[in-house]
C-alpha cells in the first residue's frame, strides 16, 4: 500500500490531534434493522459529531496540524457545506481566523451556523469561479492556509478516524459501508479499515444521480459525470484526485442507489433508531434496501454520516 | 413521605427487575441549548429505549413481578399505544401472553408493531366501554392480569428508574422536568427524584389543551378538564388517583404549554441534537422555550420521554 497518498499511520496521527476536539461518537445496533437485512449492522452515528457531521474531524486535523506561524495567519475555504461550519469550529478551539468564502445566495441557515462558530464570512457571486477567486485574493492577502474541503490529505486522514473508532468499538467486521461524494470519508475509511482488518471487504455506495466516482472507479480514470441531481446534499461534489486513487486501490465493491432509496433509508433510520439523519447519510442503508450487495449473515459496519437536515423540507414528503 | 402508594424502595427494586431487559439508556447534553436558556441540561433520552418509549420500564417491572402461576396465565391490556407494545415484548421476554385489546380503527402502524412483538389482539368497537369490557372478559376467562398503563404502582414504580438512572449519571441536579400524561412518568419521576435529591425542584410540565392533571393539581381534587385536543398524543389519557397523590405530595411547581411551543421544542430538539422524540417528549423542553421556570444558571434534568412519531405528519408542517 506504499505510495498511497493516506496512510494507517496519518489516521492514527490525527485520532491522537484530534482527540478531545471531536467527539468520540456512539454506535448504534438494531435487531429490527439486522432482522430486516439479514445481517448484523453497526452503526456509526456521526451525526453526533460536532457541527452534526464527520467534517468536523477532517477539519480538526488540519487546523492543529498546522505549525503555529501559518496557523496564526488563518485557514480559508470556499466550502458553503458542513465543511465551512467545521473549519470555522476548528480554527476557533485554535485560536486562530477562519475565512469563509460564500456565495450571495447561502441559505441564511448556512450563514448564520458559521457565525455563530466565528467564521469570517466573505460573499461573492454564486459562480465557482467567483468562490474560488475570492478564496485565493485572501489566502494570497493574509497567506492563510487554504484547506480543501475532501482533497487535503490531513482532512482524509482525519475522515478516517471515525472508521477506525467503529472498528475498535464494533471488533470484527466484514464488510463496511460508506457514502462517496469528494471520496475524504471514503477514502480514510478504506485505509483505516484495510489496515486494521485486511480481509474487510471496503463497500463505496452513491447516489445513481450523482455517480461521478462510481464511473471514474470503474473506467478506472477520473472523470465527471452528469451534473449531480440528488437529494443527498453532501454528495454533489465531484470525487477528488487523493480520493480517486484511494478508491481505486482499496474498494471490493461500488453500488449506486435511486432517490427512492435514499428516501426510504432516512425514513426508516428515523423511524427504528430515533435519529436524525441527512440524505448522504442515508445512501448506505439505502444500498441494504436495494439489495446491491451479498451480505447475508456478515457483520456490517455503517457510517452514518450527518445529521444536518432542512426539516421543512423531508425528501419522503416532497416526493 | 409513607403513605404514599410508591415509595424508592419500589423503585430501587425494579431497577433490579428490569436490568437486562430494558436498555439503561444515554443521556445527552448541547453547549447551544444550555447558551440558549442559560441553563445546563442534561436529557435522558427514552426515546432510544425498547419500543422507543419510557413505558418498556413499568411493563416489564408489572410483568416481571408477577408469580410464576399467574404470570402463565398471561397479561391484558386495553391501551392501544406505546403500552400496549411494552406489554407485548415484556410478555414475549418472560414467554407468557399478552391479551391486547385494540379498537377496530387503530392505525395500521399500532397493530403491526404489537403483532411483530407477539402481543394476541382482539378488536373491538371503539368506544372506551367496549374496550373496558372486552378486556374484562379476556380477565375473567382466562384468569389473567390486567396491567393498568399508568396507575399500577408497579408500572409507576417501574418509570421512575429513568429519573434514577438520570441523577446517578448527571449527579446533582437542582431542577428535574418530565410530562404528565396519566402520571406514571411524573409520578416515578418524583418519588426516585426526591429522595436522592431532596432540595431538587420536581417540575410537571402539560400541554395547555389537556391540562387535567394541573387543574386536578392546582385545585387538589382530582377532576377531568376539557376533552384534551393536543398533538402530544401520549398524554390525552387523564390523571390516574395514585398518580395525583403523588402529584400533590411531590411537586414544587407545574406549567402548562402551548401546542406551538411544543411543536418549536419538538423540532428544536431534533435540529439541535439530531434524535427523533415525539410531541409528548418535547413538552417539558417546550417549557424552557416559553420561560414557565426561573432556571438561571441551574443544572436541570429533563426526561425525553419517547420517538414514536408519524414521520408523515409533523406538527410543524401541519400549522
Amino acid at each position: 500500500m506504499s505510495g498511497l497518498p493516506v496512510t494507517f499511520a496519518d489516521i492514527a496521527a490525527a485520532a491522537r490531534r484530534i482527540a478531545g476536539h471531536v467527539y468520540r461518537t456512539p454506535v448504534l445496533t438494531s435487531r429490527r434493522l439486522d432482522e430486516r437485512f439479514g445481517c448484523r449492522i453497526v452503526f456509526k452515528c456521526e451525526n453526533f459529531q460536532r457541527i452534526g457531521a464527520f467534517k468536523a474531524r477532517g477539519a480538526h486535523n488540519a487546523v492543529f496540524a498546522l505549525a503555529w506561524d501559518a496557523a496564526a495567519r488563518g485557514v480559508v475555504t470556499h466550502s458553503s457545506g458542513n465543511h465551512a461550519a467545521a473549519l470555522s469550529l476548528a480554527a476557533a478551539t485554535r485560536g486562530i481566523p477562519a475565512f469563509i468564502v460564500m456565495p450571495e445566495n447561502a441559505p441564511t441557515a448556512k450563514i448564520e451556523s458559521v457565525r455563530r462558530l466565528g467564521g469570517q464570512i466573505s460573499f461573492c457571486a454564486p459562480t465557482i469561479a467567483a468562490r474560488e477567486a475570492a478564496a485565493s485574493a485572501i489566502v494570497a492577502d493574509r497567506a492563510a492556509t487554504l484547506i480543501h474541503p475532501y482533497d487535503d490529505p490531513l482532512v482524509i486522514a482525519g475522515q478516517g478516524t471515525a472508521a477506525m473508532e467503529l472498528i475498535e468499538e464494533a471488533g470484527p467486521l466484514d464488510a463496511i459501508l460508506a457514502p462517496v461524494g469528494g471520496g475524504g470519508l471514503m477514502g480514510g475509511s478504506a485505509v483505516a479499515a484495510r489496515h486494521l482488518l485486511p480481509a474487510i471487504r471496503i463497500l463505496a455506495t452513491e447516489p445513481a444521480r450523482a455517480d461521478d466516482a462510481f464511473r471514474s472507479w470503474r473506467a478506472g480514470e477520473r472523470s465527471a459525470g452528469p451534473a449531480p441531481d440528488t437529494i443527498a446534499d453532501g454528495l454533489r461534489t465531484t470525487l477528488g484526485e487523493n480520493g480517486f486513487v484511494l478508491l481505486c486501490a482499496l474498494l471490493d465493491d461500488f453500488a449506486t442507489v435511486s432517490e427512492e432509496a435514499i428516501a426510504a433509508a432516512m425514513r426508516l433510520v428515523w423511524e427504528v433508531l430515533k435519529i436524525g439523519i441527512e440524505p448522504s447519510a442515508a445512501v448506505p442503508v439505502a444500498a441494504l434496501i436495494e439489495g446491491r450487495f451479498d451480505l447475508r449473515g456478515a457483520r456490517v459496519g455503517i457510517i452514518l454520516s450527518g445529521g444536518n437536515v432542512d426539516l421543512d423540507r423531508l425528501p419522503w414528503q416532497t416526493g
